[in-house]
């Protein structure tokens, strides 16, 4: 047994809300190029050597258990006697192991509950993908992880030396202070959204600030959004236990190239993609709403007070302006309003935007603790995040990692998420979805590449397509002017 | 939506029952071969085949409805639109793809719980077995099916025909009328054991009986074993939610062979390579108990009155020996425990058998209604049923059906259960256990092979090995003889 640790409010909260509709594990799924020389065998002799990989640091060797007669609330104890081939596993695909079949595994491994008996987290080590190569995906329960702090982690495990053949396994590599704070800043995040910390004593400036702009939100010309402007669409029911899953990878340089070329970050582009796709999908299923579609942004803050205590996490909504049918003018609402939303929380401290954070997801927090999420209007329609990522190509075991992808959870209310990894000079979407709500989620991602291309086609000439310059390039605000495609699109 | 019905009293309990820990599904595992003509996509094709097969007959569209605040019951509904991508799936082994990647993934498989928004089977299509194998797992949830229905269902879903290429999917194969008696027959057994139906008005002859045997169990000179004479052992605590998963094939000609040598029958040999696999099993973990190991052995029977009304199912308990080191005089004790139970249900009519088992599993029923299995000392240690299957060979769309194996539940106070097939002249056996109870279960079926060998060794001559014919062999009854193995055992 040992000693035991009472759950922090963040990983109670995940914990609590685990049900078999929703189970709340996140995970990575890591594509690598099997080295030059290696045989059949090569991946059997990974897996034996990392089930002999038996330290582990935090949180690899926390298990949870369950509030008792005598102890009310759950604990965490220390389990350093792990059943590694529970996990860490050996899979396959089968033939001809293309994205297809990778896309359907993912799925199928996504769906099932994690054992909560054991420490949260296993290791799938997957083989028979097409072209000599082989996937990791990694799951760990959100209690334990988020999205920075995961990528941080895998980071860890592996080394941009091709030829290093023995970095540590990723639960034996001690974790850097960096994802600790990252852990920390959305643990207050959580704490704050709750309001369970001096929400209601938030300082004047602040309140006034969201105060007033709740009040235009209404307003044509104020493009701030506030909580429950967004419709009620397909993707904001309750959801069911089984998952789908759909990847894309762009190269990070096309699309900067069209963020330049639009005069906007390249967030935006991001939102623009996921706008385009969801439209397209949506109008198809004829669930179109009228109104716009509202995203919901995790956001890392460096603040102005920012002294080594880390960052801060915020959150904002975004106009995704879906019922838009010109590209160019859908990317210009994006914009207006993403601007907007940031111009709240600029020149605040921790605390203040923490303040606001709180007052602003306060609707949010209450459906939760009411198990109202997916009962009644949406605060927002889909969640869309971007997690920075690896800048370097990394390795492990001399197997080059050639992309990353997030899987995310979905819950009530939310059967759709969109996050995004950035690596070594590439994008990568993942999509992850509840399996009945979202029946042909595959096709997102498809119309993801074809909104890329639309909007490419708008901002960039020939040239600039080829040559990253051009005076012909449209920019966000300019006179609209209704593309082909989006004509094509509005059929 | 449509019509709904209620559920039938068994149903109701295994769907009561299902919990994380304790998920209530079972399953046959089916190894083939490929056809020798068989390409790359022989497989992929298949499953899109069966894809495409969506008429449904009972219980394959049967979907769980939970009770409701105006429902106090859970019912069933009817459900024509599955989805099939969901409920048929395609698999692969990791090379080298031999029975031990098999048994992992199946225990993977079986550790999985089933969604219950949708109908309780799956089928998965598992490639990349070595020897141009392919292997079926289908599982469904035990309120949908029993061992002997389940064996059955399969058995109408393949032909004798080597060159028959449709015969119809699983699910649209018209249920024959013995299966649907099978299940009446288990109906009524479980509404007896739970009291539900008559149990105290049983007739006069039975209880006296019942009560007699009882009163003399205590006694060495009876070998009646009676509930509650069973030890504590490893096997018969609180389980997990996790499985593991082990197989052996043996000639069901060998096993005659070695019925007929030691003058018992084929079940009595199945009980006892369980025995000498359990006690050498046991001893290595420093966990025999001093008194013998209670097999629990569901009983299918013909009864007197029969007239198309189908059979009754009972049940025995037997003492397995495990006390005793010496496996000619330990297949000794089985085979007396074996005779005196059937003695208890010899002559008797349906209901009087019903009526009988129901008293003598009263205890077992009221532990499940309390949830004390696990918790107390346990009625009998380990399950053992051994289900008869078909006969002739059997072919799936040109494959040729090589073996195949029951993959049962496990419930608290039952962390083993050991099942039987047999088909086309062999005899399988599945040893499915709680991953965390029964940690070297894989050790089981390796011993129970060497149980049989030793079993051989005692009864059989080197003459009779080759020609089943010897005037050397021993019978059970015949002045013991301990043998090196039994020896080499002890040690």
């Amino acid at each position: 047994m040992g000693a035991t640790e009472r759950l922090d409010f963040s990983e109670f909260s995940w914990t609590a809300m685990e049900s078999r509709e929703r189970p709340l594990h996140v995970a990575t799924l890591l594509i690598y190029s099997l080295p030059d020389d290696a045989d059949k065998d090569f991946l059997k002799n990974l897996v034996a050597d990392l089930r002999d990989s038996t330290e582990f640091v935090e949180p690899f060797n926390k298990r949870y258990l369950a509030p008792t007669l005598t102890r009310p609330y759950p604990v965490w104890e220390r389990d350093f006697d792990l059943d590694m081939e529970y996990h860490v596993r050996h899979l396959a695909l089968p033939h001809p192991g293309g994205e297809r079949e990778l896309g359907v595994l993912i799925a199928r491994l996504h769906s099932n509950p994690m054992d909560f008996s054991r420490p949260l987290w296993e290791y799938h080590v997957i083989e028979g993908l097409e072209n000599n190569r082989f996937a990791v995906y990694f799951k760990m329960h959100h209690a334990l992880v988020d999205g920075i702090a995961g990528v941080r982690m895998l980071q860890r495990s592996m080394s941009t030396d091709p030829e290093a053949t023995s970095p540590p396994a990723l639960w034996s590599a001690p974790v850097p202070e960096e994802i600790l704070d990252s852990k920390r800043a959305v643990d207050r995040f959580r704490r704050a959204i709750a309001g369970a910390r001096k929400t209601l004593s938030s300082a004047g400036q602040v309140t006034r600030q969201l105060a007033g702009a709740i009040k235009a939100a209404g307003d044509d010309n104020d493009p701030f959004v506030a909580p429950f402007q967004a419709p009620t669409t397909i993707l904001n029911g309750r959801i069911k236990g089984q998952r789908r899953f759909a990847t894309q990878q762009y190269s990070f340089a096309r699309i900067r190239r069209l963020s330049k070329a639009a005069d906007c970050t390249v967030n935006d582009i991001v939102l623009a993609i996921s706008s385009g796709a969801l439209r397209r999908f949506l109008r198809e299923q004829n669930a179109l709403p009228g109104r716009p579609l509202i995203a919901g942004i995790p956001v890392s803050l460096r603040t102005k007070d920012d002294q080594g205590a880390g960052s801060a996490v915020s959150f904002m909504l975004a106009n995704l302006g879906t019922n838009i049918a010109d590209p160019a003018r859908r990317l210009e609402a994006i914009c207006k309003s993403t601007k907007r939303a940031k111009s709240m929380t600029e020149g605040l401290s921790r605390d203040e935007i923490e303040n606001f954070t709180a007052l602003f997801l306060a609707p949010s927090a209450l459906q939760t603790a009411l198990n109202l999420e997916g009962r009644t209007a949406p605060i927002f329609n889909v969640t869309i995040s971007n997690v920075p990522g690896p800048v370097e190509t990394l390795y492990f075991r001399r197997a080059k990692l050639e992309a990353m992808y997030p899987v995310s959870a979905v819950i009530h209310g939310q059967a759709l998420n969109i996050t995004c990894y950035s690596y070594a000079g590439s994008l990568t979407f993942g999509f992850a979805g509840c399996r009945d709500s979202v029946p042909s989620l595959q096709r997102i991602a498809v119309y993801a590449g074809d909104a890329l291309e639309e909007l490419e086609s708008v901002y960039l000439t020939e040239q600039t397509h080829i040559a990253t310059q051009g005076s012909r390039k449209r920019r966000v605000g300019a006179a609209p002017k209704t593309s082909t495609a989006a004509k094509a699109a509005n059929k």
